[in-house]
């Protein structure tokens, strides 16, 4: 430590090259055994203050440890978002190996929107496919987009006499709605072009992506992958309908490949990619995740409480609650404020089990909210400044931009 | 920089006057090569320093940025506020080039309220005006406030003969309402008065405002504007009620310009104008309108994804959400937590997604709803800073009133 | 200014015996003609320097004004706790003068429960006695605690036989049991013994008083006046059943005597007077008024305007929203999130309007929200540490409590 | 305390081995009779400076006495975290008494999953064992888990015919179910060995722990045993239905039983013994119970106030609200926003108390709501930081690891 020192001799003192006010906070260790930290001060140069005079962490007092740690807490958030929004430049790394390739090109064209103006509109256009593929798939569903082809008794006169298994439920008008119409061939061929148009879209990007491993982990390829072979089969399956209506299974994966378009609007979190602030979004839920599950815990028991115990409190009530499970939806939706009143409690006993049962069911939710709220204050926040502070340095004027040595070495050459 | 410096040749050292505890800050760069803020110095200070020393920003530890355009942030803070209060200020600066003009003190007569006493009682009138006219809109749709001249019957039977092609529909009791009564002469009369009154103000304002594109690209304007010219056609079209009756394109106008009545009740919003709190609720809301606007995309694609879930979760329950559709006002209902309970899943795999819904939506709207909170908060703080900090100034005593420079000037003059 | 600095001839330096971190605050306002801040200084300190330097505020930097006012914000807020809280103090001053009156030690014992224990004890019997009366005007309305005199037949006919212009609506089953049924006599007593010592606790608190208009002015005062009138009326017109029947003017007065009953509950808040947790609760809303009167203001016109929009975009459907008003309940009751469903749009548009009016609920709810919780968690532990500090200054060694004058006369005498 | 101070007669000053930027602080008390703090500064350190001057803490200027107790809220923060999570370490002090007894291995294996991976897996084992029997629980209630062994006219005739005094009520589907099905044997011996599995757990606890007052304290503890009890009661009546059925006391018992199996779920709470997480947000609704039962008295005041209104503002209604207590739940589902729908105002003085109702109770409640979510937010925060101290020391250089008073000798040694 002494090494560091220059010894004056001739004016009898040692001289440390340390800042002199971070100086006075090691001298109140000596004075009193325990460091307190200015909240002004910079936690990391405090820590390079420690280091220097070798005086370990435990010498921090209780009381200024968290301030302490803010620096790390700070650097850590902004990590985090840079590593969210760094995209670019992990694949930029890539640009520089194989900037020749077309792959390459071909990648950021399609994946990352914010690098070109081409592929800013590409997004955009993929986009509205997407929005419109989901449309189609909410027009699946309603009775005036579909065209009738066969009535209902015919239908089931047939099946019936052609020995199938699975027969279209008569009480079901959605079930009949399904089995008796078919869609308008433009729509028909529409939805075509959109099985085409993803699955090419999918394999090009495989392809051309830079690491296979990590494409495949990512969250919304699987879906896409998903999704893709839904389609398909799907597609297969409606070509050979004799086997939908003869084999359960088979009518089973029909019903889930149809279930499955709903994946259809996930896609449209690509937007996220051209969106800072929903980044943010998604970062803070992503930080979050483990509070939330763990609160998502104690509201399920929480919530199963309730269901039990509004059972056994409703148990004079003939008409309410025919068991616990049935106490369950109304548990969550009355801890959740939304209240259905489909079910509700009738007896007293009941009532005061409910009324005890909405207010824990505000108190437990505010947590994670409040975890939710301040994680996503503090990203956006942090986010807003890096882009801020980017812009700032880009703007002051460029004769500036001298490293920090360098500016120190000629300082110093100087003198 | 070294001419900046003086040097005492004798004592032999440079002398910048500079603030001694800012330049531990600078030293501390050439120490580290890094500079930290300390989180209590303003940083526009330490931009002056920074820029001194020619040191380029890219040295500020990346741990001390935020701390550093802490200040900026609160700067624009300010400037927005400032901005959002100052229409006086602008308009004043017109005052000063007409003040002469009669135009000038109307305009201000009629738009600022906060400018004069009269002009005060002027807008408290106006509100009046508005709404009782808001109420009058209110009363039109209330049986008990119309007269029949004409039973339904006798109606149908006249329009039938007299070969009219729109009919009113005998199973809507608001149509019906709408064709058999009409409004006492009383208050008919009152509804022209105001069509008067708000067509001449709209006019006068026009006239007299200092810029004609300002006001027409103000957005309560284009309303005021839509307002009276929908006033004016239902005038027009009750003095020819035959030809409503025969064309469907002048029912539907006739329509439309009925349900423009609702606008009058912005009017109210000239509130605004008198309550500085009341204008930070609306600075708050737009600044936040980017953020608000990707919240609410983020929200409608949830809900759409849920709609689509629940329709498949509840395929086999013969009663609920018939179509995709159906779904969609559902999701939005149960992740606000208003729960209607017109529409609710009753199969379990449809609960189940009713209950990840719920939770879904309280915590996706708990992110927009903080930043609005934060918003306002800091906004509302900062306006009512800047006003005390106003009242402090106003308050202090006169003679003390010489600008800094002066003062500092006469202060080194007497050294 | 310099005669407060000592000129030290020999030395050749002026001596402002001034805080020299301030000074450096000082001396950049004549280097940058602004005076910039640091967090960490007390604002107070900063404008006694300003004062001795005879710098006026608007030297003070636009980015540090806030920073500025932050002391005297914290001084308003502890300003107005200690207010709250002070009632004591006051009478205490009061005790001062009449220590022997016997007025104010009934004052005290009635009305401040944490100045004695007897207080503490008489309070909480208070407490007890408001509640017992508060679940008896409960129990007045249920069935099962009435005794039936007469059947709703005979009634009918005796009052029609006897030419009485009140009738009972025999379809309202309320209206009915308020007419055949009469209380138990022992509830009855217990009501009228009640009646005596809420009217006696009354006036001997308005004898004992220490100042009739503060006392007449306070609202729990006027509330007990309204409620001891209230039930006096009730008991002198119970006593003249044949001019209840006879009389609108009665009837309606007999009913409204029987409403404020309610206001009985509200004097269960005297048991805020005994925990001071709840004081802030009350401090903080009270403090939020304004803010909270405005925010219900843009609630009322943006419900209107919703209800006014529901109306028309639900005018095809022939079962819902007959009027606007009905539209209001709905639009209130969707914004505020609670959803009853017994009124909710069936026609598309109206559907998109009830989304957009729940969405637009939350967000503009979230601010006054804000406030108040902002507001509450402030106050709460400003609260905290004022009664920490008190404590802190107790415990503190009894020989240490000179006052700082004397401390500091003594310390420099002794040098 | 001029004895602290080294007299340097030659050079003629005393020389205060103080801090020197506290002796500003001390030197602006004796300017200005009033201390202030600068808020970077943290409390302990002025407490004692304050300590040696022999300043009283009244000195302290009253804006900034927050700023001074920051630092004793940060650790009593801290206190209680640690103490929350510091099972181990009391229990550890046990280690050194009777490490080489079993019961105390035993103990930290069954209670605290953290010391041990072993522990860690017997607690997964135990939650799951749990959540099966919470389940079976659950499945008790169900029809379809239910084998019937009687139908219901046999049933009621046999217990006619043999003079039973408690009768099955033929009305509700409930009761009717529980009296005419059994349960499988195979569910029914799993629910035995439940029961033993349980009991044998409680038992070897209560042996084997270090303190058994604090163990019959615990709340966990009290509800095992009730669960145990109500386990073994019901166990013994089933033994015995006889009784049961003639003994309405017997029957009452059997039922409470039954309704106790709820509490199965409360063990679940085991969970957070592994979670830090967890124990913050219990830690955090403990330290607000205070608060969160004085908002519960003003939530329950005021919902009353609002039952009593509704009652008499719907007075001329038939239909609705027959009596104050039916008010109770509407305005308790009101306030919370839960809002069934299955009582709701239908006179227009009742809409409008309704809607004041609704506005009312989101205020009140954001304030309970703001304290526990800024304390969670507060000890989660903190939680974070002790854990990420404990890493950092743990992961620096174990060299450097001398107490503070080692390296504070060593050093001035040296000189």
């Amino acid at each position: 430590m002494w090494k560091c020192a220059k010894f004056y001799a001739l004016r009898g003192f040692y001289f440390f090259d340390r800042n002199p006010e971070l100086f006075n906070i090691i001298l109140d260790f000596y004075r009193n055994n325990e460091v307190h930290i200015p909240s002004g001060t910079c936690g990391s140069l405090v820590e390079k203050e420690l280091e220097f005079w070798k005086i370990p962490f435990e010498g921090i007092a209780e009381c200024c440890r968290s301030r302490f740690l803010n620096f790390e807490n700070e650097l850590e958030t902004i990590k985090k978002i840079k590593h969210a929004f760094d995209m670019h430049n992990t694949t930029e790394l890539g640009v520089v190996e194989a900037k020749q390739s077309w792959f390459n090109w071909i990648w950021l064209f399609l994946e990352e929107p914010l690098t070109s103006t081409p592929a800013k509109v590409y997004n955009i256009i993929y986009i509205l496919v997407v929005v419109l593929s989901a449309i189609m798939a909410f027009l699946f569903t309603c009775e005036e987009m579909r065209e009738q082809y066969i009535d209902i008794d015919t239908l089931i006169n047939v099946t019936t006499a052609a020995g199938f298994n699975v027969y279209t439920d008569r009480n079901n008008p959605k079930d009949v709605l399904h089995a008796t119409t078919i869609l308008p061939i433009c729509r028909y061929t529409l939805d075509r072009c959109f099985l085409v148009f993803f699955t090419l879209e999918y394999f090009i990007r495989l392809i051309v992506c830079p690491s296979k491993i990590e494409f495949l982990k990512n969250w919304l390829n699987i879906m896409d992958l998903i999704l893709n072979v839904s389609m398909w089969t799907r597609f297969c399956l409606e070509l050979n309908m004799t086997l939908v209506m003869n084999s359960y299974t088979a009518a089973w994966i029909f019903g889930m490949s149809y279930c499955m378009i709903s994946l259809r609007l996930i896609r449209i979190f690509r937007i996220y990619k051209q969106y800072l602030e929903l980044r943010v979004l998604l970062l803070s839920l992503k930080t979050s995740f483990k509070e939330l599950l763990l609160s998502l815990v104690t509201f399920i028991v929480i919530s199963a409480l309730f269901a039990n115990f509004i059972y056994y409190a409703e148990f004079q009530e003939p008409s309410t609650f025919p068991s616990s499970f049935s106490g369950l939806l109304w548990s969550v939706v009355t801890m959740t404020t939304v209240g259905y009143g489909d079910v509700y409690p009738k007896s007293t006993p009941g009532k005061i089990v409910g009324c005890i049962c909405a207010i824990c069911g505000l108190l437990i939710l505010a947590m994670p909210i409040a975890i939710i709220a301040t994680n996503f204050s503090n990203y956006y926040q942090k986010m807003k400044d890096i882009s801020k502070f980017k812009k700032k340095v880009n703007s002051s004027p460029k004769q500036n931009r001298i490293s920090g040595n360098a500016v120190g070495n000629k300082a110093f050459n100087n003198c």
